[in-house]
Formats: structure tokens, sequence, C-alpha cells
């Protein structure tokens, strides 16, 4: 049986406690700085007070300040916190990691240089880990539709566990699966990590078809705008797609649970749509975020700020044409620089005709 | 201004009365014999009863036995009809159909020989009314998200229209663009309307994820099953792309409005869904199709049962492999042999490995 820890116990590494821990496995949960009353309520209680739910006996739970005996003889090693705190967990991992352990991210993002090339995060986690010791363990990440509260519940929930080593894939493929947690293995690591960013952005525009309908006084009303939805996540999908292809990604892997899939479950609801549905209203984003929702971590705007703003300058040096990409670039002009709810209909598909 | 006659006046035919008549044309709405208390509430009240809406002022309504005045100088002669009355519309259209004129098929289906052969519902008409007047006419259709009602009331709405000549496609866009329904052409007839016709078969399926929630008694659960339909979703359109293909198809058409766009919208609710959740709910088949949704219109069901029977000789012949379309065959089980729900994750996206 293998011993895994997890850096950072928010829901969704909470949730992945679960099948592992039900096969057998020893799972410890490390809480970040940020994390300190939800391992305090775990080893009190029992319960993940965010989840609202009893974490499974046996899973075992540590504050940051014992973090190197989780992490000591640990087989695998997961990084679990939100892609705000990623330098922070580098920095972390840094020290903590040791030579053969497999690294499982389950962090979601993206960075770019300011010449507009994007990297997926786990080539940042091994940047801030260095050369050498990124060479000594294996790196590989968990993508997919995966609310954690479903998952955690047992709630049938099919992800791709995707990475460099097919043979490390197919290892903790098999430490996680479960007869309700259903793993598939791909090496499209980029390509995963890409589809699992980017779509973030356009679950930010799902909410704004019920927006409209809220400022129209039409929220309950027989007709809503699921017209409108469909047109943007079809237009979401091939802007997806094409972000895949464009960090070298494998265009198939867009069709999949990390591409289509992921989407899918992701405008199914939460903050990202929250918010989007705000700016549907007639709110400015400015308000949205320093107002309405302030403090809230928000992936799919910090997403559509990182990737929005790469835009430009690879579109000036050629790399992409004008016309790509034109929701993503009009989602960013929304976060940006406020700009009101216009949708580019037209530009779309390859332009409307 | 061009004369566009729709045989057939429910809802979507209705629906697309409001943008052409909108741009000047002069639309003739022609009831079949199921759609006489329609006609008669237009000509009464000028409110189409299922819609709930007035229709716009000018647009004509005509019941069936006023068909030939109706046809008899239309530029564009649109088919309404459902699919189950197809072969009926043929039979009208090869006595109404003039040289000259451009048809704009809006319904949607699919038919098979028995040897799995499978034919768009364009072809079907075009065999109705005889290769001679076929060919004297044009055909186009349209397809992409479209509910309805919401057409009708103005909300945006993207679709594509296609067929067989770009130049008739520019004419009618043109025809019913408007700054609220967005008009898209492509020439991948057959593409469009397979992806058209196939995207109704997932939709059954989407129903499955509140019908547990249902049976489990967690209907307003905290934690429900958007991670389910998340991954059906992307089975399903893994499914819809290789129908699309396997037809002559371009691959991209799936990821369009006509393919994943049409798909998300159809998963959002209407018949083909609570069918879905029936079974999902522990249901079998036969009692949802015999007794709780007699009569229905279950165009999702209809598509499972044409083209998940023409699987087996498809490949048997081998055309397709015993482990294409998993999710497809699966249905096909429920809808003919009322086989329980039990998702066959494991086939799916290639084999969970």
């Amino acid at each position: 049986m293998a011993k895994i820890v997890m850096l950072g116990s928010g829901i969704m590494a909470t949730a992945l406690s679960f099948p592992s821990s039900e096969n057998g496995h020893e799972v410890r949960l490390v809480g970040t700085h940020l994390d300190r009353d939800i391992i305090d309520s775990i080893k009190a209680k029992g319960i993940h007070p965010d989840l609202g739910l009893k974490v499974n006996d046996g899973v075992k739970v540590y504050q940051l300040e014992d973090a190197e005996e989780a992490f000591a003889d640990a087989d695998v090693v997961m990084c679990g916190v939100n892609s705000f705190g990623l330098e922070w967990a580098g920095e972390q991992l840094a020290g903590l990691l040791k030579p053969g352990q497999d690294v499982l991210c389950i962090t979601k993002g993206m960075r770019a240089d300011e010449d507009g090339t994007m990297h997926v995060l786990p080539e940042v986690l091994k940047k801030a880990v260095g050369p050498e010791l990124a060479s000594q363990v294996s790196w590989s990440a968990i993508v997919g539709p995966s609310i954690a509260g479903e998952l955690a519940v047992h709630h049938d929930t099919c992800v791709v566990f995707c990475g460099e080593d097919q043979e490390v894939l197919t290892k903790l493929a098999d430490m996680f699966r479960t007869d309700y947690y259903h793993v598939w293995t791909s090496t499209d690591f980029i390509g995963h990590e890409t589809g699992a960013a980017t779509k973030n952005i356009y679950a930010f525009a799902a909410g704004f078809g019920d927006g409209l309908l809220d400022k129209e006084g039409k929220t309950d009303a027989k007709y809503v705008r699921f017209n409108y939805g469909a047109a943007v996540f079809a237009q979401g999908q091939k802007e997806l797609r094409q972000f895949v292809q464009l960090l070298g990604g494998e265009a198939v892997t867009a069709d999949g649970l990390g591409g289509v899939g992921d989407m899918f479950v992701t405008s199914m609801g939460g903050r990202n749509v929250k918010a989007g549905r705000y700016v549907g209203s007639g709110v400015p984003f400015s308000e949205v975020r320093d107002s309405l929702m302030k403090g809230v971590t928000l992936e799919g705007v910090a997403a559509i700020q990182v990737i929005g703003a790469a835009l430009k300058p690879l579109t000036e040096r050629g790399v992409i044409k004008e016309d790509d990409f034109p929701l993503c670039r009009y989602l960013y002009s929304v976060v940006a620089e406020d700009a009101p709810l216009e949708m580019p209909w037209s530009l779309f598909f390859g332009g409307e005709r």
C-alpha cells in the first residue's frame, strides 16, 4: 500500500482522499497556512468544513509545520493548492520533495511570459523546485470533469491522469480507481493541462445568459437563454481546441474528459459562472471583483487575465491571427477594461457569413 | 421580398416566422392535419397555442386543404414537420413543390437500410419527391442550438444554414439573419444533418443523472451529478464526431453549432431528457413509452432506435468496430430491451486504462 501526501487540504484534495483511502492507501492531508481551520476541524470532529462531510477514518491530517514528517516517506506527492498559491507551493515542494517520489498535480491554470509564451502549471512547479530535483521525481496531473463534493459522496466521476510516463500513470491510476472513480490515462500532458486551464475562461461566459435574464426581469420566464449558452459553449470548445494545439497538445484531447467534458461541468455552475452572471446583469466587472465577490477565488477570471493578455503579443509576433480567439479576447476586455456585455457573435465560428 | 411557405406550423416553423417576417418577407404557415387547432387559433386570435405567443402581423396561415395556394408562387419552401411525419411530408411535397423553389428543412432525424446504411432526412425527402423534381429545386437545412420559444421571443440564437449550394445558402441566410438570429452557412450538408440527428441520442442519456438523484432521494441534495452528465456529454461528443465522419461529413462540424452546440442545448432539457430521467430513476423504458410519456414525440428515442439498430449490421459488415459507439449501443439496449441503468463507463473513451 502506498503513502500519499497532499499539500493543501481544500475540497478537491480532500475529495481525492476518498477513493485512495478506500483502496487501502495511507492518505495524509497537509494544510497550507490558509487551511489551519480545516485541519483543526478534521482533527477535532473528522469533518471537512467546506465539504460538509466526514473524512474517511484513517486519513491523517497535518498542520503545515508538520509537513516534513508527512512528506518524508511518501510515495506520491499531490499538489492541491489553487492556482494563486502555485509559486508558494513550488517553494514548499523545493524543500519537501524527495527523489523517487511521484508528483500528481490537481492545481489548474497557466502562466505567461511577456512575449505571450504560455506555460502549464506543472512546468512552473518544475522550475520552482529546480532542474535537478525536478528530474529525480515524476510529474503527472489529474484533469477532467470533477466537482469535488460529488466525488466525495461517491457519485460517478470520470477523469484522466495525464503525465510524462505511462508506467507511472498506470501505477497512479490503479491507486485511485474505484467503482465510482473511473480513471483513464494519457501522455498528452500539455494538451490536457491546457484544456484544464482554458476551460475556466469559458465558464465565466457561461453565466452571461442567466445574467441577461436577471437584467430583463425574465429570471423565471418560460423561455430562457439556452441558445445563447450553447453558442458560447460551442465557440468556447473551438477556442479550447485551438489553445490545446497552440501549446503543442493533441487536438483530440479537446474532445474528451479534459476538454469538452470539463468545460461542460464547469459551465454548470460555480464561482466563475456566478461572476459572469453579474456581468450579464449589467454590473461592470470591477464592481464584481471589488465588491460583490470581493476576496472570492475566481480561477476563470485569473485564466482570462493571464491568457487574454498573452494573446496581444502572440498576435503581434504572428504566432496567432487577429481573428483567432474572439471570445477570449472579448472576455479579456470585460475583466481588464470593464467592457459591457455585447457579445461579438459575428466574429465567432470563423466569422458570420 | 421573398415568399416563404412552411409545411407544418409547429413551434419551430412558427418561431422562424419571426426573423423572416421582420425582414419584410411574406411568410405563410401551412398546418398539417395535426395542426388544425393551431391554425384556427392563429386565425382567430393571432396566438400560437403551443408557443403561447402572438404571431407577427402579416404572417399568413393556411389549413392543409389550402396548401396549393400557399405553395404556388413561393420562393422558399420549408419542411417543418417532425421526423415521424417525414414520409408524409415527402408525399405532400411531391405534389406541391415547383421547379426553381428553394427547399429548407428543419426536420431532423435519420433513416437506415437493413444493412445499416444511414440516410439523412433531406435524402429521404428527395427520394420521396422523385429524381426529376428533386433536381429542379435546391436543398438546404437549418441546424444548430435553437430552442423555438427562445428564438420566438428574440433571444440571441446562432445557427448554421447548410446545404449543397453556397449561393443559395447565402441568399437564404440573408432572408433570415437579424440582430438576434445569427446565421452561418456551410456546404457540409451531410455532416451537419448527421450531427443534428445524432445529438438527440445523447440528450436522452443527459437525463440519467437527475433520474439517479430522484431514485436516491437526492433530488435537492447539495451534491448532484454534474460529473456524471459531463462524462456522458464528452462520450456523446466523441460518438457524434464519429457518426459525422462515418456518413462522410467533415470532422470539424462536430465542434461547431451543429455538433457540440446543439448537443449542449438539447441536453439542457426537453422531452428526451425527461424520458431519460425516468429511466435513471429506475423505470423500464417500455413503461415510460407506454404509460408515463405515452404519445409524446421523442426524437431522441427514435434516433436511438434507428441508429442503434443500424450499428449491428454495420459491425457485422466490418464498417465499424465492435468497441465503437459504446454509449449509443448501450442506449439502444435501454430503449429496445429495457436494459436497466448501468452505464458502461469502462468502455468509454477508447476503454478505461
